[in-house]
């Protein structure tokens, strides 16, 4: 590889050693091999290996200099040492590599007599035989890798600093380097892939609905609204009109996952004006549990999926924001409503039967719920009536109540969804009783038009990404959970 | 289950075999399996099955009633006829029944002696014992299904009616239970999963992009306008720039799909305001060529899984689209630009070594390239620098030229894509060539930002899955693969 010398003294016989490279502009393709960092055990001791990682750290120490290698969530110990490979020039010149730099090595595998607790990689070292700059970082970050994985314990602890959250926003690029924030998107990729597995093996088809519509759903409120040519259009507020249109239109069983869009004046720790939902909608034979039991389904082989195939994640997580693990069971925990309201009011809530339950209630029962069954996710099913939207099925047995169901991760919602009505004459009337007309501008009236086409009965909800991978781990911001968090107050990166 | 009773002859003994049964409520969770159309083969001859599907068509004849019952891409014949399990009074409810109804019938599956070629099951019929409406069609349908799936001969038929597309779109839900729709939709689906599972495979990890940004990319050209709280924002255009950002936040090989918006007011076969976008960005180690190699993979596992997995799908939509089996070779061929260009001067066409290709070009390259090589797929490398973005990588060895590539399908442009510029000082001379400077609005410039902070080099490009389906399938039109599809003219449904 072609590489621009550092200004050396002409006697340094290292001199072909380290440098900055040329830019990586596909000069050739070098047939080199590059070792993962996760895969620097003992069992490659004494072995020749070329890495490419992030400088981490660096401690200079006479003719030895000390670096850390990261590599997402893995990192190594490097050593650069005056001897008959590296001469005292190499060793300055290691140094002085700026910290998030990104830099090739080539060097022995070494073990290590006592573990090095502060690495990945316990058991071995790098001694480094050569080393080149393949991207050199400004030597003045905007936050400190090492400052934003402090553990969160609550107190600042003197002479540390931490990283407040709109920093680590700002230079998001960085602050996704973190340990933390590989595990957790990490893991937030395996929500989406568990998801689908789950759905594809029950014979779903996955369907991509438009985010941009005619008019706004559900009486217009919080609705984004975009110029569309000539004419004005909307932000989708929910998928739910077109999963059931393809549940009208034959498909059975469909899933997607895409952005939502809520232009809601929040500033909570769990809003977000544009999130992701993966959302279901299945027909059914006889009864609106068929489905029910099809989404808890889902979240527990994600729940296992997560556990099992991703504890390196959790734990990564945990170490600098602790939680308890997160606990189900099988099969899933399903309490009605009217159960609901009495375990609150034997805590002393007062609420009328038909009332909706507030936000401070929801995390009550979620509480008096774990003690009590010792999980952190449960279905509350058969709301009040009036508590749904319109298209919500009433309940056969009790016109006060209906076949709609919400779900609780920790105490917090991340589900709703019901029966649909699926009759033309009475989502008419369910319509008309909420104020509803077939002239109003709502889509959600406008569009179902197709039940007069024959219906299936059909079930459904969708969860937000970032609020089960937040309650899934234990998380207290859905900041966290975001790539790029979209509030009222931020709009970028 | 409880039915409301047809009023009937009081001398009716079938009187309680059929009916419109009362609406679907979830009144009681039913034990009853009922068997899947594509199921009902000789080896269920001589049960008696419940099945649940549409009513296709209906011809009575005397004492008998011929049922044509469709279940998404496939359909069986039924027959009601007088006899010890049908009066002549349930005969005539049959004959009666709306097209598009949803039925629930009990029947015995029995073997046929000649083929009924009109029927996907061809070996078997049923024989009804009892009919129930589950979801009654208004009698007068928007559009015929017969006429829907009218194989596309390019002359009308005398006395035949044919569907045309405004219409078929303004009543997509029912367009959609087409067994061509349902093919297309089904293969679409499976598009998404080979895509995913080939990366998952490859260690790429899953990210989701933010669709409302701040500053339009790429100088603001063909942007949708949020009104967004007290500020404006964009819909974008590209999920790239975030893309980049995720590698230069160490994710290393990343993919997304979502929506992308184009605000171009085109209205051609191959255009739509919204698409769904299927993008791929990986560092690499040397060259981009390794990039380059992964995505062709992709689509090679793509297109091998869809010949393997989804023949039934295009032979039904072959029906009623015919088109030649769609080829691909392994290696994928790759050509340099300047060969592309040399094969369209062989063949008259004149344009300048830099010169961008034309979309008639385009098209006879891909005429050209099949005849010479017996490919619908291959890749064009090394485009002209100066027809390509600020942040394309020049050629190392010529700079005329450029890092950079597009894909194409029966001829048609499915894949841009390029190294990029990684480095942030070569990135600012590159974009001031391009006339944008560090203080433009454009957010494809000012995001750059974290390149200071060591990037590697990287490359990658994103696939239309509208466009893919399209050319795949050899449709032609863009509407056909899009399942609510936006264009300049159409937000419905």
């Amino acid at each position: 590889m072609a590489t621009e010398q550092q200004a050396t003294d002409e006697d340094d016989f290292a001199k072909d050693r380290y440098g900055v490279s040329a830019m990586v502009q596909s000069q050739e393709r070098l047939g080199r091999t590059l070792i993962r960092v996760q895969d620097l055990t003992p069992e490659k001791a004494n072995q020749l290996v070329w890495v490419r990682a992030r400088m981490h750290t660096i401690r200079a120490k006479g003719k030895q200099c000390f670096l850390v290698l990261r590599q997402q969530q893995f990192n190594v110990q490097a050593l650069v040492a005056v001897g008959d490979r590296a001469s005292k020039q190499m060793v300055k010149f290691a140094a002085n590599i700026t910290k998030e730099s990104i830099v090739d090595v080539e060097a022995v595998v070494q073990t290590v007599e006592q573990k090095i607790e502060t690495c990945t990689q316990h058991d071995v070292e790098l001694h480094v035989e050569r080393i080149f700059v393949i991207s050199q970082a400004d030597a003045r970050l905007p936050l400190q890798l090492e400052d934003a994985v402090r553990p969160d314990v609550g107190v600042e602890e003197e002479g540390r600093a931490t990283v407040n959250q709109d920093t680590r926003l700002d230079n998001r690029v960085i602050d996704l380097r973190t340990t933390t924030s590989q595990a957790i998107f990490r893991l937030q990729s395996g929500v989406c892939q568990l998801f689908r597995d789950t759905l594809l093996q029950k014979g779903f088809v996955e369907i991509q609905t438009p985010k941009i519509i005619s008019a706004a759903s559900e009486g217009g409120a919080n609705v984004f609204t975009v110029s569309y040519f000539k004419t004005s259009a909307y932000l989708a507020q929910s998928p739910q009109l077109y999963k059931q249109m393809c549940i009208c239109a034959d498909f059975d069983k469909v899933f997607c996952i895409g952005p939502v869009f809520r232009a809601e004046d929040s500033n909570t720790h769990r809003h977000l004006t544009e999130f992701v939902g993966l959302d279901i909608e299945m027909a059914f034979n006889y009864h609106y549990h068929e489905v029910l039991d099809s989404i808890t389904d889902t979240m527990v082989e994600i729940f296992k999926g997560l556990r099992d195939r991703f504890q390196t994640e959790i734990q990564t997580v945990c170490k600098q924001y602790h939680s308890e693990p997160f606990k189900f069971l099988e099969p899933t925990l399903r309490l009605e409503y009217q159960e609901g309201v009495a375990m609150l009011r034997a805590a002393g809530v007062e609420m009328g039967d038909e009332e909706d339950l507030s936000t401070p209630n929801e995390k009550l029962l979620g509480r008096l719920v774990k003690e009590k069954y010792d999980t952190d996710f449960y279905v509350l099913d058969k709301y009040p009536l009036e508590v749904r939207p319109f298209y919500t099925m009433p309940d056969p047995h009790n016109p006060k109540y209906s076949n709609s169901y919400d779900m609780f991760m920790r105490g917090e919602e991340i589900l709703s969804g019901a029966q649909r009505v699926h009759d033309a004459q009475l989502l008419t009337e369910r319509a008309s009783h909420h104020g509803i007309g077939s002239h109003s501008n709502s889509s959600c009236y406008e569009d179902f038009y197709s039940f007069r086409y024959g219906a299936p009965p059909h079930a459904g909800g969708g969860i937000g990404l970032e609020r089960v991978t937040m309650l899934y781990l234990g998380l207290h911001n859905i900041r966290q959970t975001s790539m790029f968090p979209r509030d009222p107050k931020r709009l970028t990166p």
